[in-house]
């Protein structure tokens, strides 16, 4: 039997590690994973994994990243993994440091171990500062500069800031991206079904697969959020895999679902699409309140039921047409 | 006290007379009406007006003729006189006849009496038949054949052909319409506010104003039909009155309210307009069943608002999207 | 041999008559016809027909009355008469008067000669101050008045204000219409298709059929507008004539046939609609310039040509994406 | 001077190399690529850079997989590098085989060297056939076999079939993908801006930027195609760059730039949009041919601009309603 006294028992979140990772950056901005288990997994597969099989009770993931895009793993594994759902999101500014093993010299450095995206987004400062380097890709961030202490078959990595936090590493020169607002989006995502609670600025995400391949068949389905006034913060394709021109698309909705005008969206995509996939409605990571037309307000819904319920109900219509001063 | 071995009492039906009207025509194709009083009234606002005041259980009035087009006082009636509703139409073909006091020949006839809109529906025949006759208005179909017993003004009236059953009078030719399929459509309007029955070949009437005069207002407004697969027979712009360039519509949708396409485009409707009012759901004329897209289906509305509700209780999404193999 | 010394013969202008009408009043607005002939005709075929026959070189007709709607006639002859064209619109106030042969008193009134428009009206007013009166329909508002010096049937008429200036009459009361600010729009049609130049406060008016009676038709003829952002100030339909259910719409769109968005949208109807027929721009009465979003004006569609032509010709694109800044 | 005898020089064609890749296959495929130069180079933008510096005539790009979605990379170099055009795309089907030093069984395998894309695309039977095994990322699918080579860290490595024209390798198992019909496209790219001639089975690419990040902007940008009833085979959303949630689209459409329909829509597009970019029009990998509505046909537009040309040249409206009979 539970002793009463006992503390209740940490709660587990998975994310892509190491320690250090930008995924870690964002881990420690959600605040129900304070002072818990955090867990470093190899992929956003893993991650997800931990969750829908219970060993994790949340899962931190890049979503999309300012420069390079939506992440296609991860939008491919929400939008075939049942049972998950996004309970949050978390922006993580993203820079790179070039850091080596203590006592090496910029002018040293002839090879570079950097994951393939980050080296990317480093392309020019290192095209300008190291012309005749040679580049080895690593699995991660973190890996790039772990692989120092591995190998000597790199001089330098590019990593996250974090990093020093880590490894005892020497920092050549920071701020190396390209763009200095790089920022990274992540998501929280757990097997929870409650919906957070409306805040007056939340993100709803959906997959919706179109009909068929007809012309005209995604304007249909965008129509389905104009026509209820939801603007749509991101709309990306992704093959659904089978055959070249076949895809679904992930799309964040500006709302919540218990907004009468996104329910009434999601109802119109449910109607209209094949296949289509509620990811959930949570706060935004800008807290930014969502605008909209009054017209699209809760209450011209509620008000509309209720007339097409006294209609139904035998009732005459109140029959108010606008007087001619209100033109 | 009322004797219960009474008959019922009558019920009273108001229409434009006299007898011998195409009204009365339509009229005498409404089930309900049969054995019951008809009362001849000179005008729609009367017949409408009876309604309303409890003098009538109903009226039928003239609303569109296929070759004039829509009965602008019918419409405008309707849509500014509260507490009516549209429960039948019935459809009545359109022809005239040429009648004249007895012992008169078609050579002599030189001045004819006739309604404005039954005389521009003659017009071929009688310019080409009649070149040099003159034209006297009269202010219904009936009166002009009747004036004939009034005064010598004129030789001849054009008329119904149910006027032979009112007026001794010739027939000097018959079918002397321009089109032989003209037909014109009525309603039967009550002040009941039960809802006929869906019998699957409806219409439902409506009025709609525009929320302000701006390039696209129009085009939303269809846009609430079409995103709901609703068919519209009729549209028609009528002035509001107050000044040029501000219309209300009249629309007829295809389906009954409890359709619930319908009833979800009704509430479009009432979301974007700012005066709308119901007019009526009841059965189509010509009994031909609504078609639609059975993505517009009931059971499919249905499906959405339960999937809806599943996940706003709590429940996680029953996620089925297309198996690659379906698609 | 003609003498040069001679003058121009003078240019003939129907109208519909007699003098004192509506139609006349804004006759005496159209600038090319002051000091011209001006033609009495009885009704606005026969105006149209001058026209065509080359009897006349202009025509004034009704088209639309702030309260009455569209003048269906009218709309119906310039939809079917080949060879007309709008060169100009003129606004006219209506109010009305009751006159009377000279001697008569408001109170001796008992039946009232009226055109049935002008009837209804004066509706409200005729009902509060002549409760008992009887009507008898004339065919024109100045037939109503003129017949009062005919036959006795009538002791007063509903008449134009300009009546006065023809006939001989006492006014028993001034500004009897129920609506102050009701108008009528007139059209100055003639058969010339030299188009009149643009004047940045122009309207382009076109007749347009749908090409079969399917959900979304109509929707799919505005689209044709609206995708060019150009504003529509009258749509209305009109029965073909061959069955129930079968329209084509008059259409009045801001600017004219040589502004780029209207030739691009006029392009795009066409293509669209199995029959469309060009009725004309001209200046608005109102002269009030069109307004419109600066992504439709003229070079912009001329850039978007030139960028095409140089595409077809050989040219790289120039790619200008927006520089970041300037998101 | 040249001898007129000597043989036209060889054309050179960039590809990511070395030998075996599928790009490789791909580039195999083009037809005036036979008897030619190939350069293998390490990337995308060093091949695209070869292009626009005149090292090579043209360069063949994998842009799109099945089941992997868009090449992100090869997307943002074509929608931000200016002077390149595609000229031509092909399709080549993916299947991998696992490869091994002579002499090692299947059993043997602890750790394979693969491109994380292959790797993913092999997760299945790698989970199946060897649950224990490590991974090592590689740089290209040719550089995991060759690695073999040149370290033993790796046991197999996952490569493209054709991997055995170049190395000495044991093939330990074939068709190890997870997709047995996956399929990369590829783009054949040249910097020459002479369009290639229609074919009837022809795509049109292009990029275009969003006015503003406003609700319907997508929406608008999709009916520039729609309203031309030109079909989209593809639609992808890449970052700009600058900052989270804005986006330029990349748009595959049916049909050919001189086509009457697409051209329209290019010139919509260009009007709509802030930065737009053509990217070319080629022929279909499968030669399909494109079937659009007949009302969408050359010489609908033809026949639409000589008649707005006649009414601007001061003709009349041949006007040719719908006679009643054809509706």
């Amino acid at each position: 039997m539970a002793d009463p006294r006992d503390p209740a028992p940490l709660r587990t979140y998975s994310y892509l590690g190491p320690r250090g990772t930008f995924t870690e950056a964002a881990l420690a901005q959600v605040p129900e994973a304070q002072g818990q288990n955090w867990r470093s997994v190899n992929n956003v597969g893993e991650a997800l994994g931990d969750v829908i099989a219970g060993r994790s009770d949340g899962a931190v993931i890049a979503i999309e990243n300012s420069i390079e895009g939506g992440v296609s793993v991860a939008q491919d594994a929400l939008a075939t993994m049942p049972g998950l759902r996004i309970v949050g999101e978390y922006l993580v500014p993203v820079n790179f440091v070039l850091v080596a093993r203590r006592g090496t010299k910029l002018e040293d450095v002839k090879v570079v171990n950097a994951h393939p995206v980050a080296y990317a987004q480093c392309h020019s400062w290192m095209d300008a500062t190291l012309p005749d380097h040679g580049h080895i890709p690593a699995t991660s961030n973190v890996a790039a500069a772990s692989a120092l202490f591995e190998t000597e078959l790199a001089d330098a990595a590019i990593a996250p800031p974090r990093i020093v936090d880590s490894y005892d590493v020497d920092v050549l020169a920071e701020a190396i991206g390209d763009n200095p607002n790089a920022v990274t989006r992540f998501l929280h995502v757990s097997r929870t079904t409650d919906i957070p609670p409306a805040t007056g600025a939340d993100k709803t995400s959906l997959v919706a697969e179109l009909p068929i391949d007809r012309a005209g068949a995604l304007l249909e389905l965008l129509q389905q959020f104009s026509t209820r006034g939801v603007n749509m913060s991101l709309i990306e394709s992704r093959p659904i895999g089978d055959e070249l021109g076949r895809y679904r698309f992930i799309i964040d909705a500006d709302g919540h679902i218990s907004d009468e005008r996104v329910a009434d969206a999601l109802l119109g995509v449910r109607r209209f699409s094949p296949g289509v996939m509620f990811l959930g409605s949570y706060p935004r990571a800008d807290k930014s309140p969502i605008e909209f037309d009054p017209k699209y307000s809760d209450d011209v819904f509620v008000e509309a039921r209720q007339w097409l319920g006294s209609l139904l109900a035998g009732s005459p219509d109140a029959a108010v047409p606008l007087p001619p001063s209100a033109g």
